[in-house]
C-alpha cells in the first residue's frame, strides 16, 4: 500500500486538505476557538457568510468530526456548535496560515500592483 | 483605521487566506519546496492537475510574489519556476496543514463513515 500524501490524485488527504484550507471553514474553526456558540452569534463575527455558506460549512465540519452541534431542550431550541478535540488540533495550523495572511498581505498586494502594472517605458538610448 | 482581519468581508486579508489555501496553491508551494522546476516537472508531481489549473496556480503565485518565473534563453527555451523569499515562508504554515492532513486522516474518514451510517435501530424494550 502507497503511504497517503495529498500529491496522489485518488488520496483521501487531497480532498481533506482541501476541505480545511477552505475559506469559511478557516474562519469558522478560528471563531470557534473561543468557545461553544450559536449559529447566529457566528454569522455575525463572520461578516459577509451567507446563511447557505455558514449552513454547508458546519455540516461539513460536523461531518468530519471536527465541530459538534448540541441542541439544548429549550423554547426555541438552543443550537451551540463547538470545536470537537480534533477541530482543536486545527487550531494551531489554521491560526498559523491567518497569521501569515495579517504579517505579509502588504507584501502579497505590493507585488500584485507590481505584476499588474504596464511596462515601464525603456529611456531611449542617447 | 481598522485593524486588518479576514473577518471582515472586504479585508484583502480574506482573499488572501483564500488564495494560500487553495488545494493547488499548497501543493505547488510544497513541491517548489524541493527548488526550481518547470512547468512538466510540476504537472508530473502533483497528479491530476490540469495544464489549466497549473497554470492559473503558477501564474497567480507569481502575481502575488511567492513564486519566480525564470526563462532562460535556450533552444527550445526552459521555463523555470522556484519560490521566492515571501513564498518560502509559507512553507512552514502550509506544511503544517499538510502533516495534519497525514496525522489526521483517518480520524475524518471514520467521522464521516459515521455521520453517514443510517441510524442504528433501538433494541426493543422488553
Amino acid at each position: 500500500m502507497r503511504s497517503p500524501t495529498p500529491y496522489a490524485r485518488d488520496c483521501p488527504t487531497r480532498q481533506i486538505l482541501d476541505r480545511i484550507g477552505d475559506r469559511w471553514t478557516v474562519l469558522v474553526i478560528g471563531a470557534l476557538a473561543d468557545g461553544p456558540q450559536r449559529f447566529t452569534e457566528l454569522r455575525a463575527r463572520i461578516d459577509g457568510v451567507s446563511q447557505k455558506m455558514l449552513t454547508q460549512t458546519l455540516r461539513a465540519l460536523e461531518r468530519d468530526g471536527l465541530a459538534a452541534r448540541t441542541v439544548y431542550a429549550e423554547v426555541p431550541p438552543r443550537v451551540e456548535y463547538e470545536l470537537t478535540e480534533l477541530g482543536r488540533s486545527l487550531l494551531e495550523p489554521l491560526g498559523a496560515l491567518i497569521d501569515w495572511t495579517l504579517a505579509h498581505h502588504p507584501a502579497v498586494l505590493d507585488a500584485r500592483a507590481a505584476f499588474d502594472a504596464p511596462p515601464a517605458v525603456a529611456a531611449p538610448t542617447p
